[in-house]
């Protein structure tokens, strides 16, 4: 497996499309569209939030109706959640424009939305948009940026990702993109992001390697614990590839899962990374924790908290505050067995040897915190379970960004 | 029960000082000492975290002893968490200190730190200001109120309360202190409370008493989510005041509950409102959950937001975000029958009626939002209970006070 430049569209028979549809203020793109005419199958994630987007609900409710899928529609500036009926209503009328367009059934269609909640999505001119995102289809790298770029809300670099592997002799694509930059907590990100493959798959595999790939990835990202009403993540697989059908746990199966997990992983960075106003990726890596689900925990524990955030902007090492977060993850360890590193590319400086501080250069610690992607490495001595979480600084610019986002 | 001006030498027999030993880089206090010559009993709750500072361990080992306790001492600037063996030692040698001063047993005193995780106790200022502290004690308002402002760290204000009930023909007075300002979150904030009075009870009444009362007020404050290594309360009686002796739920034991809540209530909401950076008191009521665990998780969930903290500091409406905290709170319930109100004194304005918004004038709630204190008040239509939780907004001095908190 190996990463190449590339997006939606690098896989076989994908298209895609980012337009200008006018339900942003400013001149920005609004409405993406990616599109396999062949049929493909789908595997997807979604919000754990009691309370669901319109389009979250409608996912839910044909991801598994027997129909073979075709299109994801998206859009930025209006979240289509808390609109009652007519937000359904509204939601349906997005997948049918689609489906007219594509010569598709709406149940075929995938929708998703990312924006303000509670207002109204002004059909009056997603209609319209809808018909000029069909028409602008490609199934060249452009058409995959553009939709990558329609997605941005807060983000300030579009996300995007592709890889090839070879399953027997077949060359086969991974290509996806994502947003998501303010609201990112596990279960999940205020993500939207869709992934596109070529490769032939049997459909409740997919799904698994899906899920398996969002629980160490994408629901080990945070940017301010907020979790969102839209979060959604939708693979598509049109088989065209032409490898011979995956329909068990083989070995083909388990390269395929661990290049979608490295795309899914790419993303997660990309979008902890771009959290709002963040400066710089702050990494949390959990070593010998009791069990996997503990060190979980305990690495989201220490990239969620406000005060490590913090002290991570101001290039502080203050190290009692990763242990105090460790502390209160709710996860039960001896803090007097704890070790912690700060590792940034091949430098590694030792801090905390058995939960105390040890004799460490205050300044090299500051210069190794003030780079732009800095890891916390914790040695918790208690057992053989890692994890890894990715979150960012907490900055003046987040409270600016969410201090007045609506105006 | 009314609330009157004082603190915790207002209650017959206490005494208080607070003296500059030296801790703290700046000219500030930094050793409180709180003591009663009669013997007392008491009750106390602590920190949660995994990592629990030595004098919290202290406090733990000694509040069941069975000897009769007299005196807190306090100190802001070194936290003495994380310092292993020569922690303890600093802290039994800290409570030694006091106790020959007060010709007391050590295991009659308890200790209490907050400030900087990591670092040794300077006991070479520490044990001459003990000395000056002792010889500082004093029984008048000055007493109490030099003791409030010594453990102030982070905190702007110092924060003390006292009130007088009438238990039978006698008067009973409580009084109180604490400090908290970053790092405080339900169990329990960053804080360290003093709570003296001169009430006769029976020890595991107040300990009742105590617990009770601390689920409800300390529990559900949050500046920012983490929990720190030191909270402590502790709660002296000396019975000085009186009364019949409370051994049993009777009628007193019920009116110095409510008393004792109303300090714990005033406290936490002084401590809120006083979070690091804060400009504005935030409060989520709810109404109506299916449970009292479900009210306080939900209320929790609203004002720990970073979204809803960042929104109140842009004196943004964004209903949406207190929706979606709800949503992810972990609590099931139907979005479609919650109700949100935004309460500022007697002013009530209905934002989301069935969870949508309903027809509000934005001018009104921007005005609203733009006091000092500010309630969402939330009904559930879901059940009978009801829950309250305190924070604040979220600006850009939390992120400048914690960048650089330790230089």
């Amino acid at each position: 497996m190996k990463k190449i430049n590339g997006n939606v569209t690098t896989p076989k028979g994908f298209q895609a499309s980012g337009v200008m549809a006018g339900i942003r203020k400013k001149n920005r793109k609004d409405i993406a569209l990616v599109y396999s005419e062949a049929d493909c199958v789908a595997g997807a994630t979604f919000t754990t939030n009691r309370v669901k987007a319109a389009p979250v609900n409608w996912d839910i409710s044909i991801l598994r109706n027997g129909l073979s899928k075709h299109a994801v529609v998206l859009n930025s500036g209006i979240a289509n959640a808390c609109m009652g009926e007519q937000g359904v209503k509204d939601n349906f009328a997005f997948a049918e424009a689609v489906a007219k367009e594509l010569n598709l059934k709406p149940e075929q269609v995938f929708t998703a939305s990312t924006g303000v909640i509670g207002q109204p999505m002004p059909m009056q001119v997603i209609l319209p948009g809808i018909q000029e995102a069909a028409k602008a289809l490609s199934d060249t790298n452009e058409g995959g940026k553009n939709a990558s770029e329609a997605i941005m809300t807060t983000d300030t670099v579009s996300k995007t990702v592709a890889c090839e592997l070879t399953i027997g002799e077949t060359k086969v694509m991974i290509g996806g993109m994502s947003k998501g930059s303010g609201m990112i907590h596990p279960n999940m990100a205020t993500m939207l992001s869709v992934v596109t493959t070529d490769i032939n798959i049997d459909e409740a595999l997919l799904q698994e390697a899906v899920s398996a790939a969002v629980k160490d990835t994408f629901n080990m990202i945070s940017v301010d614990r907020d979790t969102s009403t839209n979060d959604t993540f939708i693979v598509l697989a049109n088989g065209l590839a032409g490898n011979e059908k995956i329909v068990t746990k083989d070995k083909a199966y388990e390269e395929f899962a661990a290049a979608l997990f490295a795309v899914c992983e790419d993303l997660a960075k990309k979008m902890a990374h771009d959290g709002e106003g963040a400066t710089k990726l702050l990494t949390c890596e959990i070593y010998n924790a009791k069990s996997k689900e503990d060190a979980r925990v305990l690495a989201k524990s220490v990239i969620s908290s406000n005060l490590v955030k913090a002290a991570f902007f101001g290039s502080d090492a203050n190290w009692g505050r990763v242990l105090c977060a460790l502390g209160y993850s709710g996860v039960d360890f001896d803090p007097t067995k704890v070790d912690i590193t700060i590792a940034q590319e091949k430098d590694k400086l030792d801090i905390v040897k058995n939960g105390m501080a040890i004799d460490y250069s205050e300044e090299v610690a500051t210069m190794m915190l003030s780079k732009d992607n800095v890891s916390f490495v914790v040695d918790m001595h208690d057992g053989a379970f890692d994890a890894t979480a990715w979150g960012c600084d907490l900055t003046y610019d987040y409270v600016k960004i969410n201090g007045d986002y609506r105006s």
